[in-house]
């Protein structure tokens, strides 16, 4: 077992001012713990994307209308989305994963075809959004994902959704897990007007107190422990998209992989993987803070540092491929720079 | 001429939330102003990196000894650096400038040897740094480096520095040209103690309070313009890397070419640069934001928003080149990313 005390100790002989390299310093240490080497290598990253639709949409607490789900699915296996651009850019191999989008995709052989619904999920304002046997599908199917790319070689996974609707469960999640008042929670998603955002309020809250009231209530009677509460919280909330990310997160934490996180809604499936399994946050690095309001705040609670915040607000995991190159200076710091013996320079602290 | 309404307008139709891109929007706008075109390109990036000594060094404001300066030019030609990891991660030519390191390094034919002053400037506690003669040659150094890279067909330039005791001169461009009080300018370059830190600051009060008694005042009477105060206080207290690089913003903005601003010391230099032609702005993207006290007041101060905050302080221009593949995706995002029509999404706003 390789000790934070060795892997600090190769940092600070490297050939700069103690800590001057900052934050690249703190990525090198968890990626040297996560690897357990002090040569720690990225290999074949791939970007899972995972698509579908939210019931919820129904309400109007999107600007998007739902077919740009369906629609953004066949443009991302063109090439022109803005996920495409970064998988270029940072050679990530893309994997469109259709988990239940409410368009029949079938005809488009780059789209992975695993529907767990055909029209998304249910409304959670009435209903939990899908069944226990469609929330461990989910699972199943996003921890297959991750098998696929691991037997391919990859030890660094990012992993972004398309899903019009999905901040609204993404801020129900952070209000119930981290117990923060909703209206701090629920932003404007895609460009809500503040009109828009209030309305949204109003129907999450509305939700949120439905289900306290007729289900979780009835789970405390059932002495559901807090494991299967929080468990259930999601199978009432989540996207089939956020599901198969929560099973593809846990998978790869299992498998000793680099979990790159993006923005609102990746970061409310990392704070529900870790309620599921805590170890999954010693694999996670957070890539942007975005623009949704409560984003900051969430990834405060949870203690965790973003490498960027560049005001992005697209989704699809752009963040997350956007702060890629910056790991890789942070590998290629421990793995590349001289110390201060054979650079042949006095370490002067 | 371009519009920045026809860019924006273009930015505005690729397929994704109207500003969901966030700052790499910003960024993109920025360069295509810069190229005058639609369709931008960044081409053969370089890397200056000019180094010397300081004579205010010699009065202990610096945590490193002197001996550094010449022995990282030296670890620079070996590829062992911090500047040199970066430059392979994203395909910078480095260039090396000797502009008046304490040390003979013309055994190695890497460093192009331009020395101004065999020892590095004088002590500006006592004098000014450099003689006009001496500055004029430092402007013609960095103007023609940067000549050297544009005939290569370079248009994206970032610049480094070396030179023990660098971030004192720095915090007083910060304090005489922004006229910010002298303790919001000075921190602890590289690694000072508080004590050191308060001793870094007196010191430098004191070698302001001598320029301003001294000199400043002789210079008002002689009814020297607000532009030649300026270059006058530059003269003063710049080392020779500081002024090489100021000649060479100031030229590769008159060529368009992208300037892209390390830390501390670059900040300071661009805010110098910009006293002596305004428009160099115009050409500067702000990589990071580092550690060093002030240098997040000066970026304010200045109204540039950096694409990084990671905490570096190594200097040698590792900021700006961490920067670097933002800059990229925002190139590549008006590039590459589909528009509404051709990627046949409906226009939702």
């Amino acid at each position: 077992m390789l000790t934070k005390i060795e892997i600090q100790d190769k940092i600070d002989n490297l050939n700069k001012p103690k800590g001057s390299l900052g934050f690249l310093e703190t990525l090198a240490l968890q990626i040297c713990e996560i690897q357990q080497t002090l040569t720690p290598q990225l290999n074949h990253p791939c970007h899972l994307l995972f698509g579908a639709d939210h019931g919820i949409e129904k309400e109007g607490v999107s600007v998007s209308p739902r077919c740009i789900t369906w629609q953004q699915m066949i443009n991302f296996t063109r090439g022109g989305g803005g996920v495409n651009m970064f998988c270029r850019q940072h050679g990530f191999k893309l994997r469109i994963v259709d988990v239940g989008v409410d368009y029949d995709l079938t005809a488009y052989p780059e789209i992975i075809n695993r529907k767990v619904g055909k029209n998304g999920t249910n409304n959670f304002l009435h209903e939990a959004a899908m069944s226990t046997e469609e929330w461990n599908e989910c699972l199943n199917i996003g921890s297959e994902m991750v098998n696929e790319c691991h037997n391919e070689g990859c030890n660094v996974l990012s992993i972004g959704e398309m899903g019009i609707g999905n901040t609204s469960p993404s801020s129900v999640l952070m209000h119930l897990l981290l117990d923060i008042p909703l209206e701090k929670c629920v932003g404007a998603g895609a460009g809500l007007s503040s009109s828009g955002t209030k309305r949204k309020l109003a129907i999450l809250q509305q939700a949120v107190d439905t289900f306290k009231a007729n289900v979780h209530r009835q789970a405390q009677t059932n002495n559901m422990d807090t494991y299967e509460t929080n468990r259930y919280i999601m199978q009432y909330f989540c996207g089939y998209e956020m599901a198969a990310t929560i099973g593809a997160m846990l998978r790869a934490a299992e498998l000793h992989m680099i979990i790159i996180v993006d923005g609102f809604i990746m970061t409310a499936c990392i704070l529900a993987a870790s309620r599921l399994q805590q170890e999954v946050m010693k694999y996670a690095i957070f890539g942007h803070c975005g623009d949704e309001s409560g984003h900051k705040l969430m990834l405060e609670e949870m203690g965790a540092t973003p490498i960027l915040s560049l005001g992005l607000r697209l989704g699809e995991g752009t963040g997350a491929m956007c702060a890629y190159p910056i790991i890789q200076s942070a590998v290629n710091m421990i793995c590349e720079m001289n110390n201060f013996d054979n650079a042949k320079i006095t370490k002067y602290f």
